[in-house]
């Protein structure tokens, strides 16, 4: 009788438990969970230190008994391996047993990044269900102030969760903006919207020490922090790998082929300790999320049961919910692509989630960023209060099924004025794509500075009204709907034009193009430039 | 100077007007609109009728003052062309005036059907802002009672914002469902749900006369109907092009090739009077969408401006709100497809439209259909209190991209507790797509009775409790987690499993295959079965 023997029972890990039985009732599956639960509810773990998810049973989704019953699993908790000799083929435990494989499976996860900060050790994680017994316990009656380290998902849902319970809390941040995966104009709503939930938000801000009750920063400024949590990040847990002799790669992650086996063919490796393979380069890559893991632990029950698949590239979708917005991302992001020499189109749209005359309709901030070589879809961003997660979900599955950037505008999608519009967010990306791939310039709201030092004229489209209110320093106003009789007014010029949200000022564009004046449009509009950070209000 | 003629200012009309505009600044362009109004927000209409959308202007999107200020448009409301005269290239219309074209854009939409009922002129429409404003007029207090004939997406849609004046509402269908681009088992979950709300429903229900306040049907009922609204369906208003001699299909719509040309290379077609090519079959097709009308008519002003651009075929990608319930369709259905001889394979599944240990989540009811031969996706359906529209565009987008059903297994779909699972529902249907072409026997709650007659012993494997609540007549009760003690119960039979949604009878299935004994999963379990119609309760 064959024994796989499978390190980690959370998603991954219990994934391939469960459908290695499925397909074979006569292995002996056993697995090891080095904390005290399996198949917890990671990614539910922040709503249950606010209470939002009331019951700490319903985090816990199966027992080593559940299992036992109806997978007759072998789970033993509390149980960390610690060292594998792949001669024999075993793994030795924390417990003092050794087990003999015929497969081995290591889904270990991930483990919290700890900066090398004074004081660090008092800082609190969130990662088992251990960690949020830890967190609540910690929120005694005194505690009024929280200082979170990390600006990620975590840290940010973390900071949703500690504010329904009325905590002061503040969100330090090494980098220059928030969420990583976004770019800094489209992280920067997520900002505004956080700070008016009463989140301080800390941007460039090394932490320097903690002591006492306060973080102190490296700018000298310090932080209230009866509390401190850290949420920098996770490094794949890879010891055990490494120290058996296997490949890891250069972020640590194990190393794996299509397959999701090790350098070792005994010894497969799946979830946030191994490496994937990136979607748009094909290169290694690290992704640790919930929904791969558990699809690699399918994959990999079946190859250890005979059936040759193998694995996809990964695009890395994920999205936060934070205080009712979500902001969400699939692929690469303008920086990333822009720091692999791609020549790139972004594209910022805002148009309203459904229909603008449904009662309800909210903005949607989306962001496209295309291959301008190819037209490939490179990735995409979203922030807003509705409809963020399916535009993501359609472009992931436009990114997998091969779909170009212009492909979008055609995308028949469900439209009932309580669901989305006859043109929807994702066609619009598609039909500004088409405008640009047949010619008409568009201007990043970071290139319009060197723009207009360099003489182009900034042309407002908007109404007298909206121009009134707040526009771009330097900006004159010509209304759209007045452009075909002033366009003697720019004959000399060229027009940097921009709207409300670039619709506008698209139109503005092809007439001026159409009488000869040569014209580019503010991509995203007044919105996106408002959004970006500006050294100058 | 060239000029265009647009018959029909609405959705694709409208688009193509705007579009010329932006690609030729010189063109003459007319719009000819037989209603009072131009790019009006007809998907809204039903929802002025409750005041759902207070404001009659908000449906009012653009006049022909806003469109000359725009775009230059000659915007002629209250105009209906009467005839054209092909060798001439000209167009007449019912305001005396016979107007030249080089182009001609036929986009006048369709008709309501008119059933030849005795009393049917009593019967109001909905179609424009007119027959908005007459319904309202209509509905003065004395009136307490509706009768809607049709029970398609725009009648349910006047069903449920009549509700909401708390009248008293009948829908009387003559087909067996309501909602034809549903299956039945899923048109099913629709009724139930509007007969909660208060709307009676009656299916297979011919109306014989209209007369006093009352419909007769056929079969000798009585409806009051203080008012009657059919809304039976429409046709295409094709008959100018045919007296003009262009071709027009057997369903009536006016054929067009793949650059929406009609039989005249001068004069071009599209929206609801123009013939489409189905996703699936690429057979000529009507689908009046909104949607597709708009981006044919982008594309109609691309091949008139000189662009060399070809429609993509049709998915007919359709959704309806009702009482917050969504019931949405992709595709071919399993009627549809049986229908055209295809080898099908149906998927039904009932997961969370998030993760259950999130607040708030509902189950949503998706159906797949696919090709068993070929495993393309045919189609899909979803219903639901949350997150229908998102699976069905995602499904929508993967059919486009040429994705297979087990394809989207593989889908990686944004995933935070508040916006969908670890595994999506999406998923879901693939994973099961992907356990039946490794050889898992599902079987339709359609085809249940005739193998319990053949033999197969049913076997609920749900727990005692759920077993004893309700279900159905026959059925034994070995719960999966016993199932592997009491494997030998069952060696000599064929078991016909199931469970609630299908997930534990597929556990149970792999099970009783892997000990040997035969064994099928009812697809969808006992709650697409209790859904699905059946004669005896």
């Amino acid at each position: 009788m064959a024994t796989t023997v499978i390190v980690g029972g959370v998603a991954g890990g219990m994934s391939t438990a469960a459908r290695l039985r499925r397909r074979d009732e006569q292995m002996e599956i056993i697995v090891l969970e080095a904390s005290g639960h399996v198949s917890f509810a990671n990614c539910g773990l922040p709503y249950h230190v606010s209470g939002v998810i009331p019951e700490r049973q319903s985090l816990l989704l199966q027992t080593p008994e559940s299992l036992r019953a109806r997978f007759n699993l072998d789970v033993r908790v509390n149980t960390r391996a610690t060292a594998i000799d792949r001669a024999a083929n075993t793994v030795t435990t924390d417990t003092g047993e050794t087990i003999a494989y015929d497969h081995l499976v290591l889904s270990p996860g991930a483990t919290p990044v700890i900066p090398p900060i004074p004081g660090i050790e008092r800082a609190l994680h969130l990662r088992t269900v251990e960690d949020v017994d830890a967190i609540k316990a910690a929120l005694t009656p005194e505690v009024k102030s929280i200082a979170i380290i990390g600006g990620g998902f975590i840290g940010l849902e973390m900071a949703e969760n500690l504010r329904h319970r009325d905590l002061e809390v503040t969100v330090i941040e090494r980098a220059p903006q928030i969420m990583a995966p976004l770019d800094e104009e489209m992280a920067a709503i997520v900002e505004k919207h956080l700070a008016g939930h009463g989140v301080q938000i800390l941007t460039g801000a090394g932490t320097k020490t903690i002591a006492g009750d306060a973080l102190e920063l490296a700018d000298g400024r310090t932080v209230p922090a009866d509390l401190v949590i850290a949420s920098i990040g996770v490094r794949p847990a890879s010891e055990l790998a490494a120290e058996a002799g296997l490949e890891v790669g250069e972020r640590g992650g194990i190393k794996v082929d299509d397959q999701q086996r090790t350098s070792d063919p005994a010894i497969f490796a799946l979830g946030d300790a191994a490496e994937k393979a990136d979607a748009v380069s094909g290169e290694d890559t690290l992704v640790p999320l919930a929904q791969t893991a558990n699809r690699h632990g399918r994959l990999v029950a079946d190859i250890i049961t005979g059936r040759d698949v193998r694995r996809t590239t990964t695009l890395g979708t994920a999205i936060v919910g934070l205080f009712g917005m979500a902001a969400a991302s699939v692929g690469w992001n303008e920086r990333r692509a822009r720091a692999a020499g791609k020549n790139i189109r972004a594209i910022h749209v805002h148009p309203a989630d459904h229909a603008g005359y449904y009662p309800g309709a909210e903005t949607l901030h989306l962001k496209l960023v295309v291959d301008a070589d190819t037209n490939a879809i490179l990735g995409a961003q979203g922030v807003g209060m509705a409809g963020v997660d399916k535009r993501i979900d359609v472009i992931a599955t436009a990114m997998r099924g091969g779909l170009n950037a212009t492909d979008l505008a055609d995308l028949e999608l469900a439209y009932a004025p309580q669901f989305g519009s006859a043109k929807d967010p994702v066609n619009f990306l598609g039909y500004v794509n088409d405008n640009m791939v047949a010619g008409e310039r568009t201007v990043q709201w970071h290139e319009l500075e060197e723009m207009v030092a360099d003489g182009w004229m900034l042309v407002d489209v908007r109404t007298p009204g909206e121009f009134a209110k707040s526009t771009i320093p330097g900006a004159v106003n010509i209304p759209v709907d007045e452009m075909r009789e002033r366009v003697e007014e720019l004959r000399d010029s060229r027009a940097l034009v921009f709207c409300r949200v670039g619709l506008r000022g698209h139109v503005a564009v092809t007439l001026l193009e159409n009488h000869g004046v040569e014209a580019a449009n503010l991509d995203g509009g007044f919105m996106t430039w408002e959004y970006a950070p500006h050294d100058q209000g």
